[in-house]
């Protein structure tokens, strides 16, 4: 593999690591492009938005021309609230496919939204698999559409899109994809995978600064968003039209984040797209596994689960083990981690996403390695409760 | 009048200042605070969204106990969009004052919330009178809400919030202000001047980079909201009994343009608050306003009605006159203006507010004069019937 240390820019001096799902380390080049203002009627931002769209579309590869970018502004649940507002007719009715907190706030958002659901909830971290939502798509012939988180970063699963589109278009429904933490860095080729929309945000994979989020939908789609949505702000169609007509947002964009992004774009692009992304995103992970499972902890998942997105430990069972010294103690080392959010044994998430390579991901090791000495804990290995949890899971 | 040059910050090499109502120049330091990046999780960064708030509510002068700040993900009309789907209650009926583009657009946002609703349509820039608040109020009783614009950039206009307010509350009714682009340089203290919420953003008068809004409310308004949101993301109440809860935004902040807004805050304080602020911008307006009428340019608005955010002129009658071009020279010469909005005239803006004094509009006057050489006009007279439609104005 090629070093990459001459490409990663390490943070301004003393200025931690962001190793969480976003937002996320991003280069001082993104940030600098920040370092002046725009007028967003004017035609040179005009054209920013405008290249940033068309870069958006060309990650889809073969297939792009029946889809269209949107940005929205907001956070990520903005994107999503209205992507499911503006593509879910009021009459339909929908399977939300959760194993985490973003398949259970589609459910709330649906819930706001007044539109019909049923939920196939798998708990904490288990995938929701294709036969399950072929047997259910057959047992309830009212279901029209099919809502799927790409990867949920709760556990850091990666879930089985593909199978879930399969099932989805054989038993003639629609999927629309939360891709929030996995676009840019995990292929959604829609000539590889079908669905009619997906949604991400500026400061996941891409590596910009969080202010926006967009939709990827396509333009069949769009058109009949029209008039569905319950908000002015987040109307898809609304804002799809007028940009399309104007070149600009309907409303103030965050000029300086869109910014960034484009320059984030332009580097990923030559990183290699979403492929060279993806590639350094995966050596992150399996660089940084590897050294945390020397160190005696435990994945929450079994490996044919685990994104290069974020990864879940287990804590150590250890009575000298603390989480909240364990993070203070890694953020004085320079990395800021993130806690667990299972619901039967406490654990923490280390993410493999944003500036950084192998090289950081060695010395997040270290810094682990060391700050579980300095609390005093000699073995991080898990309560059995965990790895009883774990053999749940299928490899 | 001291002088301020050293003060303001003149944009980089090329970068033309922004007249515009937002987003505005901002000055070099407000841009440096967004070269690093934050966990939006962490301590750190918990404690910049509490000094933001506390500055912010500050703002308000004596009677703040009563309320609290919220801040909103999105553009100024997505916290709009938030106040008005939280603070009107489901079968509330509400007065909007309407003189330009954001009224209207209030009015649309209660088109897509299903609020009852009706309308004082003042055309493209009369202002709405307390008396005739007072007799819409006194022949409607279902009426439980007024909206009102504090300065409403279409025309560039001041609205009368005192004598608005003070009607509003003789009728026992209630008052929400849309003060997007006044607050922070012109007083709206809840000591003098009534009303249960307030909503911004990070991109006006407090000379922040967009990216979001905050709304500031009473807590008894905030208390009764719960569950009155048609929004997840949009639900005011949700975000401000998180916040208080956990210090941290509900979904993912943009925590690049936070740190540039906690950056202006201290800058507006240092520059003497909302008093500091609000003389600078009327000093740009008054030296702008003078050399564009020596020019021959006529104002939109009679004195008393100019706020110090935004100024509108009329477009000359000299055939030679195009606004495109103006428009262009202007740019060139590095001053981005603002085209007009008036449906009966042609007509231009030119903002006030951003980092600019005095001096800095000196040289708009002089482009302004070039501009109009180039273009071969050698009267700027506006038409007959723009001192029509101007006479129609109280002074």
């Amino acid at each position: 593999m090629a070093d990459t240390s001459t490409r990663i820019a390490p943070p301004h001096l003393g200025e931690p690591y962001l190793l969480t799902p976003g937002p996320l380390t991003t280069s001082l080049a993104t940030k600098e492009a920040m370092l002046r203002d725009w007028g967003s009627w004017d035609d040179d931002f005009r054209a920013m938005t405008l290249e940033m769209r068309t870069r958006l579309l060309d990650m889809l590869g073969t297939g792009q021309g029946d889809f269209d970018c949107v940005p929205m502004q907001g956070s990520g649940t903005f994107a999503v609230e209205a992507m499911l507002a503006s593509f879910l007719p009021k009459d339909s009715k929908t399977l939300v496919l959760a194993n985490g907190a973003y398949g259970k706030r589609s459910v709330q958002t649906l819930e706001y939204l007044g539109r019909d659901h049923v939920v196939l909830d798998k708990g904490d971290y288990l995938p929701p698999r294709g036969e399950e939502v072929a047997q259910i798509l057959a047992d309830d012939p009212a279901i029209t559409h099919v809502v799927a988180i790409h990867c949920e970063t709760s556990s850091g699963i990666l879930n089985p899109v593909e199978e879930i589109s399969e099932a989805t278009y054989a038993a003639g429904r629609k999927l629309l994809v939360d891709s929030m933490s996995a676009f840019g860095a995990i292929e959604l080729q829609p000539s590889e995978i079908r669905y009619e929309a997906l949604v991400s945000s500026a400061n996941k994979c891409i590596e910009g600064v969080p202010g926006f989020g967009f939709v990827i939908a396509r333009k069949s789609e769009l058109e009949a968003a029209k008039g569905r949505s319950h908000s002015l702000s987040l109307d898809v169609h609304a804002q799809w039209a007028h940009m399309n007509k104007t070149g600009q947002w309907r409303f103030t964009p965050p000029t300086h984040v869109v910014a960034a992004f484009l320059e984030a774009l332009r580097a990923h692009e030559a990183e290699g797209g979403v492929q060279g992304r993806g590639a350094r995103y995966t050596s992150n992970r399996d660089v940084m596994v590897e050294g945390m499972r020397k160190l005696g902890f435990e994945t929450l998942l079994k490996d044919r689960w685990l994104s290069p997105i974020i990864v879940t430990f287990f804590c150590p069972a250890d009575e000298n083990f603390d989480f909240d010294r364990f993070y203070q103690l890694m953020k004085d080392k320079g990395f800021i981690i993130y806690p667990g959010k299972l619901t039967i044994v406490d654990s923490f998430r280390v993410g493999c996403i944003g500036q950084m390579d192998e090289h950081v991901m060695r010395k997040v090791v270290e810094a682990a390695g060391a700050s579980l000495k300095e609390m005093g804990v000699t073995d991080a290995t898990p309560p059995a409760i965990a790895l009883e949890e774990r053999a749940k899971l299928a490899a």
